[in-house]
């Protein structure tokens, strides 16, 4: 289903005089001209030239079913036809918000005492974590100690693009235009080893640093001002990056000494995406607050929403009153009939096991085995999200001039050559289907390793190495 | 389908132990139990207890077309089908987003020099109104006056409900809940005639002294700190308020005289609410970006986004580089084939031209004869909202005390006597879907005087008369 050149060349006319996309230089795209992605199935999608395209990002870390499944189509068009929205204002609630709550209650799991009965619902990442902003200055104005306002993230993390999310995003370039972050949001180093770690340093050694970062943060803001910490388990956006095993630990033991909430911002990595229904259980940490979405409908309508912790239900519920925050599409019953259906399936299917004990450890295996390649410093996985590292020195992890653009040029050869990896400066990165088999994380790898080199080659002949 | 008992109680507890609704009081909540809305068609909700009731509403000032839409919802389903996402981060695109903006840019008609040509789409008010901040801050950065980061707004104004949406809003109850507005917020009086004119004074002398408020406040905070203004055309959530037609010539004046950005939150407005495709045509206003949702999709899909006027678009796309924005969901291809379905429908039907010249001065002769009722004090509408004051006394306009609650006591008596009405404070208000018929609206009519008369007996028989 390639389109014939007018038309082509009509959308992208169209879409350069008219669509400004998100993080874009538009005077950019509009001289080359965009890819016209036209249809998709399963784990391909389809450009504008015809070219099939394995997508190892799922869109964008959230098409974790593949495209074209027809369950949730048909799902979302009867929920449609029987009521396609009402409002949860007006003392009114309606069976699919209820039932997408109560499952999602269910799923779940208590984090030592901490139990996640309650959901507030939102349409993305940027919307939840506005929400918890609110949340937790709320919970510390209710708990009498109104001075806990400030929450501290970590540079290189992501949480949304709204004016709260792209504060609590320790992005220099978001920060850098619009006067972010607001007040309140201070930051500290992520804990990614490749970069931070000094020589010589171990792994945990460093985790444990990078983690005490946020206890020397505390202490300089002072204890009784921090209202809460946000982190990714697995950092996206930032470049897949996977905190040493010591990192989580090391933060529950200072979040709990100083009392602070703790926020997992589960948007890239709950429903499966690292094994696991939801991240904490993975790294064994327990959160008062869990920020969720993509994954959730597998992208399939914009959904997003906050797993409220009883610590800070309890207090919201009993004493809160009305909390004044909501959005119109808070619960949309055809959204969260998108997040049923596509809850049916991961259990239907058995997606969540399946990445645990079967196409995790497929992916870690292979993924790891380019870091043969001359272009890998790193390349590791968890779950089924991986990022290598390009560098120009494999002996000594000598990175190439960041100005060249070497992750981009290979993010080229990777859509012109069938796979989508993600540029991160010079990471690449892919969060694939969840529904991938065996094989089709060997036929990713060989897609990768074949745009590896004719990066190498190309790299070569510009005389970068 | 009323449900059985059994049914509708477990769907009531499970929605008091799970579901956190926006802009509620939990705990009341579960005492009372949620009205559990099951389905809808044409213009009727139904409850669990069989209730049909008359939407009023339009769910939340959305669903403009009406339930039940089969049209929209074949239209979502062979887009699930075909491509249910895809992003727009990556240099690429796809026809549905595409699309869309090209047809939103022809619709919005140009407003003196300003032309609206480019479009930066969301999944709410909220997110774009966020974006707005961002943009608004990103352009003066671009034009060399960085120290332009404020927006001024009106107490009682409705902009969303992140920090920045929150921030903008003039909501006293949303400001006391997480430290909120951010810093580079101001906000003016409202143009409200019946609470804020002056003995004698007229309604255009009122409007032009509530909008000469924004130039007080401009010169107090320095024209050359002030970025832009942000209003809707005629205020929603605060309660339908209506401006003199004094306003919005004077705020123009001023927003001219001293360079200023020119925001139209048109969430509630736009697409046909007011007659028109976007509400500055009606009022005859020039803004520089245009705030959308709701009405696009008719509320089946979440959508938002921010209509971008020339001024602002120029430099943004020519100067600009990448604007580091922007949302997973933005251009979502199931919510954009929504939009683009909605849009045929209400082209087919003429719907924008039928609320124009016939139903809503159908409306407006109706509902203003509702003034003739002992409670109230005030009855007007635009188009297709209206609003209408209870007060203790017609005489001398003497409201009730606001602790009675009188008007939510009045939305109860609608909800279980067939129609919605919306109750902000005293003020009962209603945006019914765009497909009303003339009798439609007689019906409608007749509910609300049923529902007003059961509404004084009840403050009656309560003493509070």
């Amino acid at each position: 289903m390639s389109l014939d050149t007018a038309t082509l060349e009509r959308l992208r006319g169209q879409d350069a005089a008219h669509y400004l996309h998100p993080f874009t230089d538009s005077r950019e795209l509009a001289a080359i001209g965009a890819r016209v992605i036209t249809h998709a199935e399963g784990i391909y999608v389809f450009d504008g030239e015809g070219r099939k395209i394995l997508d190892g990002m799922s869109g964008l870390w959230c098409v974790n079913l593949g495209y074209g499944r027809r369950e949730i189509a048909d799902a979302v068009h009867r929920q449609m036809l029987e009521l396609p929205y009402y409002n949860s204002f007006f003392q009114t609630t309606h069976p699919r918000a209820v039932e997408l709550a109560t499952r999602l209650a269910t799923l779940a799991p208590a984090a030592g005492e901490t139990r996640f009965d309650h959901v507030f619902f939102s349409s993305s990442g940027s919307e939840s974590n506005d929400t918890n902003i609110r949340l937790v200055r709320r919970y510390w104005d209710l708990m009498g100690q109104p001075q806990r306002k400030t929450l501290i993230s970590r540079w290189n993390g992501y949480h949304g693009s709204t004016i709260g999310g792209a504060s609590l995003s320790g992005m220099s370039g978001m920060h850098s235009q619009g006067d972010l972050p607001i007040p309140g949001v201070a930051h500290i180093m992520q804990p990614f080893a490749f970069e931070h770690a000094h020589p010589g340093e171990s792994r945990d050694d460093f985790g444990l640093r990078a983690a005490r970062a946020l206890e020397e943060k505390i202490l300089e803001l002072g204890p009784d001002t921090v209202a809460a910490f946000i982190a990714e388990p697995v950092q996206g956006a930032g470049g897949v990056i996977i905190p040493p095993d010591s990192y989580w630990p090391e933060i529950q033991r200072i979040v709990d000494k100083y009392g602070i909430l703790l926020i997992s911002d589960e948007v890239i990595c709950a429903f499966g995406r690292l094994g696991h229904w939801f991240a904490y259980e993975k790294f064994g940490y327990r959160p008062d607050l869990v920020t969720f979405a993509k994954g959730v409908t597998s992208g399939y309508v914009p959904l997003g929403g906050v797993m409220v912790g009883s610590r800070v239900a309890k207090v919201l519920v009993e004493q809160g009153g009305e909390f004044n925050h909501g959005y119109t599409y808070s619960g949309h019953p055809v959204a969260c009939q998108a997040a049923l259906t596509t809850l049916d399936i991961m259990q239907a299917e058995g997606l969540v096991e399946r990445v645990r004990s079967d196409t995790g450890p497929w992916l870690a295996q292979g993924f790891a085995a380019l870091a043969d390649h001359p272009l890998v410093g790193l390349a590791e996985s968890c779950g089924m999200v991986a990022g290598l590292q390009l560098v120009r020195d494999r002996a000594s992890n000598t990175l190439f001039d960041s100005a060249l653009g070497v992750g981009m040029l290979c993010r080229g050869h990777c859509f012109n050559n069938g796979v989508i990896m993600r540029a991160v400066g010079d990471r690449m990165i892919i969060a694939p289907p969840l529904v991938m088999t065996r094989s089709d994380i060997d036929e990713l790898l060989r897609l990768i390793r074949h745009a590896l080199d004719l990066t190498l080659a190309d790299v070569r002949a510009r005389g970068w190495l």
